[in-house]
């Protein structure tokens, strides 16, 4: 009741500053949304108000708090897993006090894009073009941050993937809060690799997303998967998860991939590291009419073989309207060796029944191959700064 | 040299009368291949002699056993590892030395079907009809059987894996015995029920198959696989490798699946019984007009959810030419929910080099699931006697 | 508005008694759904009204008179094109004045089998169990029949394709009212067949279901469909609309087939008789522990050749609740060439768009081919018997 | 007999020096394989000699007279048609006077690659690296040129598909001499951009290869087919093949293609011009450091719609070896749009039956489609010159 009550106010994690999250007062979210920073106002009876149990800190965040589209006091975040506390008249599957988990994309289920499963191109969830998700402005639909006490998720016939134990749920939290992105956006890469029993697959970037798409590899039957990075430590812990490393720069990719597998090529390449972060790696998007090398991505495709496949769920920007900023990318070596790309954002919601079925039923650990740590939402600020500076650890924000 | 000696004999199984498997001389192979019971003859220049490691005994061969296709003297057996040690003047890719794995299909690799990875139907190695294998008699293309000191393999080149480590494969040899048939068997059906990420899904049968079938499930990334059997011995071992098990006969089988996964039904269903097996479940191919019911497929359909899918690797007999012996199917149950079902041998060509990455560098132990025995050539009797009774172990023949 | 008077009728095709149809009063619709013969009373703020364009008369609706769900009064029809005249508090993407096309399966868009895109078995829409449609009684779901000059569709944002272009719509209306059921139904079944360019097709039945499915095979790139009937006039008409035919019982199935293509087999074989049709084939579903043989499945699974498909669209019921009325199937014949089946009822939204984008851009002329002939809606006891005693076209009552 | 005398010579298309093709006196093929200029010598038992009855000219043979791989008097061309004279000790399934299509591809069909269907990597007849076919020097595996009055062609038996009526494929060379390169290859395409019915298309590059790929789309079921090209006459001819078109250069693409559609997007992009054919489109690979952008694709790219597919026929040369052109690609458009790219060239061999059903069977007039024009072998100079200026026919060599 009182949560949607008008005028009231909560604990949640805010834009405050180019490059800075803070904690702060945001509004109680309503079915009656209201305007905000970052949010655009709508009616949602197709909504429930969601009480949080965890919600995730995500390199997307870093984008957002980098990028062109916050706003001060925008709420951020969009990985939820939480109780429902309040459903909107036009509710027909989902009660007060299911646990769900909320995939990050929001979508509509009605439109010719959610019908074919393409909940990451939404027609109707974002007024400015297809896609929408919450806690990035409203360049992305205007829907309010998840990263709160209280949230709104829309559309929640659709979107919710409602618990079957609400009991276990909460025993398994630190794997449950990642079925909402990371895990999926893993398994989406994984699958778009064409990835399955007996592949051998390279990976770069050895952070959350590339765990968590190695952890996919492995349930898609993947018999060696070896995840490059720069930093030592986020490979020490992927060695402790069982996965190969090949430390990048240490020598030339070809000869430390056939030192583990014996010779020089994998089946499949999946390139985690994305534009923004690729000054990491050495490369980037240029600006100003300079092209600079897509490193990552070109170092993925050139250690592939003949017929294999490469997925890019690291992030490259369309750029702004009008303007299509290009990278160098080595096309002769995909087409020499007749490679199929994929990319782009998983659709969370087309996988979350069945990972939900693989971590509850199958006992996949995907918390600890993250190294899911749980934090207190008052330290959230705390917890941007060590992932931003590359930390090891999946944060996940507990109210 | 000695191989090929016009005239010389080996150790082998051969057929010793209906129902009854016995060790004793046979030809040794050649490349020249001679008439002898159950034999063509033909010249196989694409062939190579191998000399065996280690040869499986099937339930298949007990169909032989008692089929009308087995002539005294017949050398059984069609799955093989061994190495190399004659090759013909038309093989490219195998060496002399090389330690290899058979596929049981024989395929020529060239025909329409070996093309489009139909190798269990090669228009080429049967002048009867489409697809061949060893140790069947004229039928079934007029092969030699395996289960010999030595075997001749034809189209060496297409048919053959050629393991990439020596050592290792001897090392690993109770695992590799299985990749020719029983893995890729199981592997085939898991993928003709739609086995993914997630799946559950119910086995009818807990004898090597079904077992198999189980660890391709898990490969695959099942969450949960149940194995049916009316024999307690084999769901026990069953549960030793980590699968959920149902006593049939103890209960409905849809209450039973609800007792381990909390709700009636799976999403995949897998006979691993097939006709004649049937007996042992209480059903079995009519004979003389009589129409029986398909009883373990029948279960199997009835316990799969709308949309979900079901395989066949267990035998339903064509029957002679021109018969068209039918079973009493739910036709009705398959309909009224949209199941998808797929039925036969597998092409185990196509399977070899994903299955073979997941046993080497993927780790899976396919030797333990199944219980695989080793078992001196000479006492291959009473390991025919032991598998037809129902015995829980896969048999390796080590000569 | 008055289409929501409470009170008011309309005129309706209804069930007069077993096997018979008629015209006469029905309720109007309403979003406030009250009881009726065969309808379930419910709230549908996501529906909207339909004033009727054209709605058709199909195989099922026999079914429906001669099957124990229908009740004296209750409106039949399940296929139907219109005009949204009013439209509910929550639907957000379908406006008055939209011609739309109703898919003839009723689903939420919401539960784990409409995302996964099984819309013929709906978790919502039928209280009974998964799967609902109109005008089938409350074993369907209670939703009232399509054969009247008004309708409710629920869950209108998902169910229903709005068509591009009105004006076009209507010139086009023979076409677009196959859009819901005839055409949908076809095509799934021919990609359940895994009909693809250059494939070789039979068809069992050359009605309005084989027709369609006829059409469906050359969309997607087929080289020859051969239509199978007992009856002449039907495959006089298959063979003015392009395809080849065998008249059935004139020969053995596969010299006739031969005679067509040079083979006496096809890639895939599509069953569009079904069991309730089949005794016209010489089969059906045996009662009181009967087996009759599955004659026209049979016939197709005996003509498709190794490796290849076979498809069900005729309909073979699941019988009443606990039994499980066998046929007898050539399992065999299944097994031994490793065909592939699948059964069942098409989810026709999944198909509608890319259909729909057949029709009115890429020109097909399904309307034709299934020999669309209308009829006012006065006149709906006559299209029946006509249909009923096995003419060649398909009915579409105008009212 | 005479074909394979050792000494004998015969007409063949030749490579004159930079970018001049003439046509002079070549060596007689054998199965015995002498050096020659662009010729590996080596015995093939395994392969069959075939008399040409038409040999086709090929965007890519322009690649070959402007390449670092020809050498004078190297014959050039891989595309055949022709009677097969003399077999091989080893061919099985081919015999003399047998009517032959030959794909471009050189694949041995018994590697890892060639099982897997990726017959353009094959891993056996080309010892430089993976992927071999013929008339492009040793680079591409040494096999001489199939533009002369008799050919080779290696490993018969997998390669060949023998037309199952001789007449019938004299009566129809013109379509039947598509079969080997240009079908296949726009066929692969339009497979990999994932064309289906009811599907919106837009094609860049009107010549050959876009013709070719616009009627496998139109076999595939697409409901609108678009063509872009610079060149007003391609244009007109695709018209009048039934085609869409757009004049490049007249506005912007996504303007034109919603004048044709009524939407400013496309489902599926497909570049028929690749990097060294770019000049043409204001595009190019740069040299010396410089990254030009990829013109034709990135205007692909941008028409079609979020969860759309790309595919590229159009040649991008990997490069030296060790150097790795890169090309300015838009890759924020990729990804934001979630596109999926598939490259490379058609793995001919796999698309072979079903095509040559489509045009035998089916009806399929590809020659009609891309202008086939019979010139004879004698006039192949002027063909050549009419082509690389931009012509709008497909020209068909005859001896």
């Amino acid at each position: 009741m009182s949560g949607t009550a008008a005028g009231g106010t909560q604990r949640a994690v805010v834009f405050a500053g180019p490059g800075r999250a803070g904690v702060g007062e945001a509004p109680m979210p309503s079915l009656d949304v209201r305007a905000a920073p970052g949010v655009l106002p709508r009616r949602c009876d197709h909504g429930v108000l969601v009480r949080t149990l965890a919600t995730c800190v995500c390199g997307s965040d870093q984008h957002t708090l980098h990028g062109p589209g916050a706003v001060p006091g925008m709420v951020l975040g969009h990985e939820l897993t939480g109780v429902v506390t309040e459903v909107g008249r036009d509710v027909e599957r989902v009660r007060p006090g299911d646990v769900v988990a909320v995939p990050f994309n929001v979508a509509c289920g009605r439109c010719a894009n959610c019908r074919a499963g393409l909940t990451g191109h939404c027609l109707a969830a974002n007024p400015s073009r297809p896609g929408a998700t919450y806690g990035m402005g409203e360049g992305f639909g205007g829907w309010a941050g998840l990263q709160a006490e209280h949230a709104l998720v829309p559309y929640a016939d659709f979107n919710l993937y409602v618990l079957p134990d609400a009991d276990q749920a909460r025993e398994r939290l630190l794997d449950v809060a990642l079925l909402g992105d990371v895990l999926p956006t893993g398994y989406h890469a994984a699958k778009g690799a064409r990835v399955g029993p007996g592949s051998t697959v390279y990976i770069a970037g050895a952070g959350p997303v590339g765990l968590a798409c190695a952890a996919a590899c492995r349930l898609l039957g993947a018999a060696a998967v070896i995840l490059g990075d720069f930093n030592a430590g986020r490979l020490e812990h992927a060695r402790s998860a069982g996965f190969e490393t090949v430390l990048l720069g240490a020598g030339a990719l070809p000869d430390m991939v056939a030192d583990v597998l014996g010779v020089p090529h994998v089946d499949a390449g999946i390139d985690c590291v994305g534009a923004s972060d690729a000054a990491v790696a050495g490369a980037g998007a240029g600006g100003a009419g300079e092209v600079r090398p897509a490193a990552a991505l070109n170092d993925v495709v050139g250690v592939v073989r003949p017929g294999g496949a490469v997925a890019i769920p690291g992030v490259y920007p369309a750029g702004p309207p009008g303007a299509r900023p290009a990278l160098g990318l080595w096309l002769g070596g995909i087409w020499s060796k007749a490679i199929t790309v994929s990319a782009g954002a998983t659709p969370a919601r087309r996988y979350l029944d069945e990972l939900a079925s693989a971590v509850l039923r199958g006992g996949l650990a995907i918390g600890e191959v993250v190294r899911a740590t749980p934090v207190p939402l008052a330290d959230a600020a705390g917890a941007y700064e060590r992932f931003g500076a590359g930390g090891v650890s999946k944060y996940v924000l507990i109210p």
